[in-house]
């Protein structure tokens, strides 16, 4: 039988992976890696430096995400129709590329439990192809940005939200962990006694960190962030927004 | 000036220590385990074991975390004090076991972020004594409950709410992850169309999973956790709760 692992290699420091991450690592022989276009190829490099330096008498496997629409009239059905491509592209390629009885893998960055698909792409290949799936967690970069601002998450015995910019721009849920936001949602609530810890290229030598009075600090993130995005071509970044103690 | 690092090591497997984790346990000289009491003995053990295999040239002090009031009248208050005798204790353990110059540490079980107050502590006693401190992030149980189940944590798009069984007694926050609920609070909502995806001493060999209708499987989760429980004298768990797709 086919096997496939989902491999968690945390937030960009090649150092946050796992002594059991490494390990499939080296047992995988075939590694899936999918391009999400040009502003992703930094990532790419990395995800290929781990494997030069852990890989055993491996391959690995290029292909091209489907393209995405941003703009939906319906955002439901464009996510659901972008997911069917996306599980056709994860089948073939696993058909075509991987013997019946080879081991192949998914490098997912951060941990592959939080806002990423991979689990469920696979889940969805695995009622139609006869795999079997194990997954490996990884630090994930809400982790690394509580690290890197040496805060918790949460306060003591209460509750934190992990939500993204869109439902954020529809509801503020208390305390909350914000992923995913291309248009600093946070903007929409400088009127609120509120702190922010923000995070972008997390575990990368390109790291930002910025933090404090969300009133006070946010223009300066947006400034940050367009800055970085239009030098770099792409940013990954995220942050809790809180309630002033 | 002092050093303490607060390193997170994984929910229970030596092997989701990171690469990073394991570089500042072999820096470390000082490591401070504070002991919650028999239950947790294993746990103790299990940390000890990871300083078998990774300390270089340290030395372990012990200490005992002061008892806590769990049936207090007044919750906030109880939790305060608990915290300020903490401090106390952390504050004269780093100051009478760690040299000015020296690196200690903390070894925390998941992420450091993730309910767990080393952090605060620390960050309090950093008020009273001259020390530098960093947090190494960590694979949390929550990450390991999904990664085991081998689902996302959250619906594509979706926010997930960590909180506490106390406070979902209060309320049920639409998905949630539920940690410290030492009275099975999924009982409260038998009654409504959920699933759970549960674990105990994950990623331990004592692991144990159980998943599906929270009113089906929630009865049997009541059972082997109390089993569990008295077997072994302590139990840590967690799990996801939502609503059916």
């Amino acid at each position: 039988m086919r096997k496939i692992s989902v491999i968690g290699i945390g937030a960009g420091d090649p150092d946050q992976l796992t002594v059991q991450a490494i390990r499939e690592i080296e047992r995988a022989r075939v590694f899936f890696v999918l391009d999400k276009g040009e502003a992703k190829r930094d990532l790419v490099a990395l995800r290929e430096g781990i494997l030069a330096k852990y890989g055993r008498d491996h391959r690995v496997v290029h292909a091209q995400d489907p393209p995405r629409d941003r703009q939906p009239e319906d955002y439901r059905a464009a996510v659901a129709e972008w997911h069917r491509l996306r599980v056709t592209l994860y089948a073939r390629l696993i058909r075509d590329e991987l013997p019946d009885d080879g081991h192949g893998a998914f490098l997912v960055w951060g941990d592959p439990a939080l806002y990423d698909s991979t689990i469920t792409l696979v889940e969805a290949v695995s009622r139609e192809l006869d795999l079997d799936y194990s997954v490996i967690p990884g630090v994930s970069s809400v982790s690394t940005l509580a690290a890197r601002h040496r805060i918790p998450l949460n306060r003591i015995g209460e509750p934190v939200q992990f939500t993204t910019g869109r439902r954020l721009a529809e509801d503020r849920p208390g305390d909350a962990v914000v992923l995913l936001d291309a248009n600093c949602t946070f903007q929409r609530y400088y009127g609120e006694d509120l702190e922010i810890f923000w995070g972008a290229y997390l575990g990368t030598p390109d790291e930002i960190l910025l933090s404090g009075p969300l009133a006070e600090i946010g223009p300066e993130i947006e400034r940050r962030r367009a800055e970085a995005r239009a030098e770099k071509g792409w940013i990954m970044d995220t942050y809790l927004l809180r309630s002033r103690p």
